[in-house]
């Protein structure tokens, strides 16, 4: 069977060098496949790519080479020396597929432009390894709230102001995932970046026929979130407020902590807790920037609730994990995945796939275990 | 329609105390059903009584009137002082239905005789309000554990050793099931106690042809777990450990940390643990009597799990409830559940109840979502 | 002994409620002074007002009487039913000697005849009742931040500043010490108010040769941090981070977690701890409304240190108390030091209380072990 | 000045293993001496012996090399490549300076003899280096629990006794103790093991006039307890309960969670608590074997108190530490505060080394902010 291909729009960052990694690692079986759902009995039957029919290059804005990355994450404590020393030569491999990456501060000539040369790195790509689908998935930082433009609602008018030199109509996301239909190829992403989220490029999908999913990886919180919140509402246990806090390290942790970029992921993560929970609550959350956590993730929360005749109670829980370690595999996960809906010919939101997402699309489904059911019904389906 | 009977072992008790008086108080529309998993609208079309249908009579070994302990839990919090000024007068007429309940230490005949007596009260408390059906629901004291003998195995066996003046052949929960099954009514364990779980006693449900159900009411930690492990499973995260302590109060507290009636309560806590990770993990668990807590119940858990490429993370919770106020709207549905079953025909160990208990019989479906959406398949079916 | 009057600013308030209700039952013997600190046997011998000489009045800006208010708290459970029986015709008396509050969106003269009216209302109290002398104390709403204005550095500008009709030159909170001050009465600030944290008050209170003290009680997270910091710099352990979330409900939620308000109570929160560490350290901190939690005060801290080469630790604690329960007694506490310290003619800013404060005046010492050192020491010096 | 020699018992366990490549590390320069109290400016002016003053010798009934041993920890997080590469060939060094230990179960001759070999082990020890004096510290695994005996009240009963070929009349830790005192050296223990906690062993440190310090030390819940009782103590806020859960990997959960074992660290926990808080509480207390957390413990505890008329509130903490990286410090400055003690002809139980230890000897002192001012003014007078 010919190669699939992952192109990783933000290549060299944490979850995408972990990822990276990891694959090497899987193919060369130094390691099991702890954290990835897609190795599970339960889909061992689906027509999903082998870990070694995976191809992976990508674009980002940062020149560090992979080898440099996994080396710094290995002393973070996220890779395992062993591992490291394992695949640290095919990392170099995957680096040389590495392409600069757009962004509108370094560029000139109109989106229309840049999106052809995005494009045209994907086809090139696949052309080298003789690829017989490309799956794009954006991994880079989460951008900033853009506004909204009418130039977003069709495609020819969308196209129309790309055209424009100088003029910004989309974010990077949004350039990325218009290249990536334009190549063919299916999208996932994997932020909370505005990305394929937009009426003109939904068109463009349907037009490609290709199948897209996201958005937001759903990792800590809110994946405790959407566990726990059900077991209130199945109960008739009325939750009263559900605090949160955030304490992040890394890039993440400047990048969404900062307020105009918290926006998006602020809000991905409170439009799953109304849906699950049937109503609004006092939910106040915050994510905070503690660089010295470094890769750390701690998330806490407090619920509280009425009981029987009025009676409050209430629950908290401490998350620690690393954001990437969490991250990576799903990775993989939405690769095989997304790469087989393709193959069967699926096109559009992939909403089997909500599982893995804050805030997916194709489906208002939240629930943690019903996510997994419509997972494996679906992937028996392929 | 006929009313159903709601017959409590322990009907003095706080979860008892707290589930009459809460009944009394929906019956009177002064709180809202909350807490309550049968008054979701899921669950509109099931064929189950209604508040005003239900009457309630118990066995108890303690004097301490109904109205006297509902005052208690008042001042503990539990029960709300406009819910007890509403309810008070109707609790003493409950009150007025509460037999000495049997216990070995004050029973001088055989134990067959003591059965006798258990059933004639439970006949004459359905003939004096003309019932329809009896549901038999024990939410008694946990008994310390009985040894297995020969007699259990069958029913005929059983019945003669019974037979025998001054022979213990059966712990008091088993010797109410019993009595229960004779008097045709179906019986619900809310405690981890053997009541109807030995071969004989199954042997005359399925003679009665009555349904029954338990067993140990899943209202903390373990309902917490519940929800959470699936959350690792599906996600493939491979828990190394998951360690936890239970602080108590109230009789519940003094019970369960002797070391010998804890025996019942940690084994049905742990089968449930490793068939919900599909494997067994270290799982230290302590149940500690602080009395200080009064009716309150604290739980903490630490679980410390594996992700991709070996990365070790954790998540705590602490869960903070009020028992009776958690099992209280529980034994209501129970109730309304079982006796819907009884007149549906059903007879035997109700599965789709395993949303219920700690340790469900007839089924080994841990997971809270799962048994969810067994409830409610189950309960359109009726 | 001629007895001592307790002016209280915010006398309907919960802290003061509280405070009221709990002076009286333990002036009838119905509860014993737990939180108490005055009570311990270190301050036996200190010439502390006993209980029955304490008188009590105040001012308010809200008409809802102590008694109606008492009503409320006892049903929020911060005062048994019990004790609300004991005092509530008590608690009539002493609304009758609340006087409408000073508030400049419903006094139309200057602010100096604006402090005339409270002077008098002070002084006519203590000539009704006999008192040796007064503590003002403040426990009304934390005031937005006021600005700084060059009449504040001086006594003679700023009463030339305060004659002029239509002019605020000072806030609520302000106008109170000044009023007390000039009434010759003590005052404690036990909000983060600026009260008579202005140079033009200071100059005022050392004229009157009275003391004060302040500000803002410390009486949860800040509480705990002032006793935990110490552990990590004695044991050369190095704090990299130390993040705080508050939920609040009660009145005080919304006031704290409105942005312009909690600047002063975050900038006093903060002041301590780096002055605790001897560094500035990450320390996000929030303060969030969550009006179910009642009274109820929730803090979340997460502290992550560095040890013995390099190794990465952390700590966490969780703190859910009751804000005014909490705060009541130490008021009791402040007007017993205080107006020992009155007495024993000492003036200006009283160090040895910082003991209560989370932002204390005249001293730079944070750690609880050594205020309450000092405490003792100055105590028995009195 | 001449050297001082630390002589440790368990001299290749984690916590030796940690504070022997520490030291190395420290004397290099390669890190900062973070956890390590001495450091502190308050002790500059203090006569202890520089990081490059002592020399490390010491027995251990385990063969695998510091070296070896260090290796693991490095892998385990606990010691950074870069202190490890920098230390790894004078670890070997030091290797060669550790003896076999005593151990009962290999041992032939009598105690008498077993204690001379130690003692001739420490003697020979001091001469090939020159040493001014020796401490003798124990950091081997907690022995189970040792019967009481008539011997142990004497030093003449004991020594005949200890003649008696066959005979065990000490604990290992016992035997290490006499034998450090005999050699004339200073002894200290960091375990919970009896050690020099016998009578006629204090009889003989005190003919030898030599200075003794411990025991267990203070690292974990424990400090945090010695650190928070007083808040509670100090505010008058009356403790309930204080529940305590420890899970522990790596030996040490092993050897503590033994039901036997733990005797002697239980009771030593206990002790403080209730000197802590001047009266007894409800106290359950765990400790839990988990491997899986390897070098990690964790500690959950919850306080339960009552405050102001009665009103019921709480306060959590979790502390997550590496256990050996937090005594491994505290083992150096011991080593340089007693040397500095024997050198200032102090003799006796060291109680103002009561800031280090669970139980401490000389003392009663619990509360961390005095046990340190003990400390410092203690150490000026050196």
């Amino acid at each position: 069977m010919a190669p699939t291909g992952l192109w990783l729009i933000g290549a060299r960052g944490s979850v995408a060098t972990t990822a990276i990694a990891g694959l090497l690692a899987l193919r060369s079986g130094v390691v099991r496949p702890v954290g990835c759902v897609s190795a599970q009995p339960a889909f061992e039957r689906a027509p999903l790519p082998d870990w070694d029919e995976i191809r992976v290059g990508g674009h980002d804005v940062v020149d560090t080479p992979l080898e440099k990355r996994a080396e710094q994450l290995t002393e973070s404590g996220l890779i395992p020396y062993r591992v490291f020393d394992t695949v640290r030569d095919r990392l170099s491999e995957v680096d040389s597929e590495v392409r600069p990456g757009y962004h509108p501060a370094t560029h000139s000539g109109s989106q229309a432009d840049a999106a052809r040369a995005v494009s045209e790195d994907i086809n090139a790509f696949a052309r080298r390894h003789g690829l017989e689908r490309v799956v794009v998935l954006n991994v880079s930082s989460t951008e900033p709230v853009f506004p909204s433009l009418a130039e977003h609602e069709g495609l020819a008018a969308l196209e129309a102001a790309m055209a424009v030199p100088g003029r910004t109509v989309l974010p990077p996301s949004s350039v990325s995932a218009y290249a990536a239909l334009r190549a063919g190829a299916a999208y996932v992403d994997f932020t909370p970046s505005p990305g394929i989220r937009l009426p003109a490029l939904e068109e463009l999908a349907s037009r490609q026929a290709v199948p897209y999913a996201g958005s937001d990886g759903k990792t800590g919180e809110t994946l405790v979130r959407s566990t726990l919140a059900p077991l209130f509402s199945s109960r008739s246990l009325a939750v009263r407020s559900w605090a949160g806090t955030n304490l992040l390290g890394g890039g993440d942790g400047l990048t969404l902590a900062d307020a105009e970029h918290a926006g998006s992921k602020l809000a991905s993560k409170g439009r799953g807790l109304s849906t699950l929970l049937g109503t609004e609550v006092t939910a106040p959350l915050h994510i905070d920037n503690v660089p010295d956590l470094g890769e750390q993730k701690i998330a806490w929360d407090h619920v509280s609730f009425e009981g029987f005749l009025g009676v409050r109670m209430s629950m908290q829980f401490t998350w620690s994990g690393y954001d990437s370690s969490l991250a990576a595999p799903l990775v993989l996960d939405l690769t095989r995945f997304t790469a087989a809906a393709h193959a069967a010919g699926r096109s559009g939101p992939l909403a089997p796939l909500a599982f893995f997402f804050k805030d997916p699309m194709g489906t208002d489904e939240h629930r943690l275990a019903q996510q997994f059911d419509m997972l494996t019904t679906w992937a028996e389906s392929l």
